[in-house]
């Protein structure tokens, strides 16, 4: 079954406020199996409002709509939409004795326009609010249906888990299930390119990729009678996708951050994390504890954004610094070790660079970032070279971090299990 | 003039993500003096694209699509406005260099599908894009305009600010000029009961109140048939803020940060910063060196995460640990004023408090932050009950720290330059 999302309110227009009701509804529908194919927006304008409900309801065989339900003058969702679908409205008595308590209940005076809210359209379905005056209503006429939802997402939110879910879903029955892929240290167009024949190709399930800074997430979707059905569907589709990102592939939890990943990574071998940032200024070390409980790993973190603290606290060599530059391969290198050797934590990762807009040498662009890792004594730094504004730059860098620490933790222990007598490249 | 905005992509659709774009374009549009009757969102799919573009040109002077301008095979919306307005896709030879030197720089391969976001409608103007690849699009036919922005907020909203904003002010005469009054350290609702009538009696200018964490935005906006006339509205409005709010007020320009306004009161005096965190991880840090040229007041930074950490770098003492607890005022002190005593900084901020979801202990709640400022010697400390999730108190306990800290500055130079009698609160 078709869904379109009406979202009515001046305030989105003016930008004053930011549609979530909106991506939470998508969410919702989609996770329901519903297809949604438009969004509008538009202000509270009974004429407007009108041509943008008709068109959707030639789209679609469900509209719900959110906002412009409360006791205004300018609340006119209801009216319109009762209008549209030919209805009159008429007093629910019900609804008018919830008013009364509601108001007597909280020692405040009920004005007349209140009464407006128990006003509903005729032979439609009422539906309780329990966080606030305006009730939902759904409509049923000619094989469509027509919902009516608050916008304040404090009541929109629980009225359409408790009441318009259920209906929703006996309306719809099918299962969509889908499964989350998470890529790292590739880009978005790279990734596509890798899997251009199974887009080309793909109907039941479907693939979507999301870019992120560092990252790319697929979603694979599967539509089946049953849940079991759909499941199996995806199983394939998921398998391809694993063999051809191998161990690019980060986590397939829908809720697993990259951050999150690494520190597991980080527990589950005992290892403790310092981090050495200079164009960063702490941003990785601040992704590092987004993660709860990151305090099992990383005790201790140096912002050293001047070469004298590299050589103080790192101990980053006058001699590296003089003959390579502070953003450089050796001073990367000596800021891992050093952070290592001084904090007595397992792994390290550093980082220096050019953020700009400033700083800019020759042969040094503003982009140039020196990232290194070191794992129990071995140390590897890679050279990026980032574009954008200073902040995309040392978010980029952040994420590049996370990616090579990664790469390293799972080649060192790949290494320390199985003997491999394979060399990566390393200093040192 | 009429606007109308459509979102393209499928990600809006299923929920995957917020359309913060829709809410900036609306936001900046209003500003312009463009009214903006209705947004959409479609999905990558031509066809459907094609009747919202269709309509909405009926109905607005304007049209600005964000998203759909990536190289893979499903971003169609350049294709489908081109189509649309009936011109035909040429290679601009101009971007394809731009494309080769940005794949050039990064060290990355450029793949076929790029060459995609090269070809451009004929007789269209072409915008730069500084963070991506995608370059903007603006065509102009029979008296309409559409406007094509990339769908990643850190490329569109660079690019509208530089060229779209600049094309939107020509097309739209009738000028309306808005001053911004940033206010931190006071609450949204706090700062609306403040200026309560000034907005009920709003018509021309105007007051918008925008809340940030730790920080209010207020916009008063002003519509005149010249820019001096806007001008001599705004004046009285601006000046009554500022009375209300005084000190409270840290910028009235539209771009400065709170760090940035710190950053520049720090150089002013000739002041040098260091800083001491714990639950936040280096997000103040971060913060700091958001501004280009931090470096000239930030030389270190520490993340002592650990009690060992706290000990070893700031010299907190063991006993201030085991009596008062990590989160504690006595131990927000000592790394403030040991930050300072090993680093030499004329300036230290500390942060240390609980940021959950564990971690509670019995009368220090999830939420218990202890913020210290210590400046050339003299130490304050204050306490604050944040709520939310972990993310949530982490950056409120950075804009409280920011605040914190201009607050101190003001209070240490006004005692300085005035050698007022008055004392405020201090440790030691």
């Amino acid at each position: 079954m078709v869904v379109e999302l009406i979202s009515v309110g001046t305030e989105i227009l003016l930008g004053n406020i930011v549609n979530t009701n909106a991506a939470y509804l998508s969410e919702q529908c989609a996770l329901l199996g519903l297809s949604c194919f438009y969004q509008s927006v538009v202000g509270d304008n009974a004429e407007r409002l009108r041509s943008t409900l008709e068109l959707a309801l030639k789209r679609a065989d469900i509209v719900i709509l959110s906002g412009g339900l409360g006791p205004t003058e300018d609340d006119l969702t209801k009216e319109t939409a009762a209008e549209v679908l030919g209805k009159t409205l008429i007093m629910d008595e019900h609804w008018r004795e919830a008013l009364t308590t509601f108001f007597a209940k909280r020692n405040m005076k009920l004005t007349e326009n209140n009464w407006k809210q128990a006003m509903v359209p005729e032979g439609c379905i009422v539906v309780d609010n329990k966080n606030g005056t305006a009730p939902g209503i759904i409509m049923e006429e000619k094989g469509k249906h027509v919902i009516l939802l608050p916008g304040p997402p404090g009541e929109m939110i629980p009225m359409f888990e408790e009441s318009m879910k259920p209906y929703l879903l006996k309306l719809n029955p099918g299962k969509i299930v889908s499964q989350m892929v998470k890529v790292c240290g590739i880009g978005e167009s790279m990734a596509e390119t890798m899997i251009l024949d199974l887009i080309d190709q793909q109907t039941n399930p479907t693939i979507a990729t999301y870019a992120k800074t560092g990252e790319v997430h697929l979603r694979v979707t599967a539509k089946a009678d049953s849940e079991k059905e759909a499941k199996k569907l995806l199983k394939p589709m998921v398998k391809e996708l694993k063999e051809r990102f191998g161990a690019k592939i980060y986590s397939t939890n829908e809720n697993a951050s990259l951050e999150s990943c690494v520190i597991d990574l980080l527990k589950e071998n005992d290892l403790t994390l310092t981090t050495a940032e200079s164009c960063t200024g702490g941003l990785f070390t601040a992704r590092i504890v987004n993660v709860p409980g990151a305090s099992e790993v990383l005790k201790e973190g140096f912002i050293t954004y001047s070469n004298k603290a590299k050589r103080k606290y790192l101990g980053v060599k006058k001699s590296s610094l003089m003959k390579y530059g502070a953003v450089s391969e050796r001073v990367a290198e000596e800021m891992a070790r050093g952070a290592c050797f001084f904090t007595k934590a397992d792994v390290c990762v550093s980082i220096t660079g050019i953020a700009g807009p400033d700083g800019e040498t020759e042969g040094k662009p503003v982009g140039l970032v020196y990232i290194g890792c070191c794992i129990c004594g071995r140390t590897t730094v890679r050279e990026y070279r980032f574009s954008g504004e200073r902040m995309k730059i040392r978010e980029s860098s952040v994420a590049a971090a996370l990616t090579l620490l990664r790469e390293c933790l799972l080649g060192y222990f790949s290494e320390v299990t199985f003997g491999s007598g394979e060399k990566r490249s390393k200093k040192k």
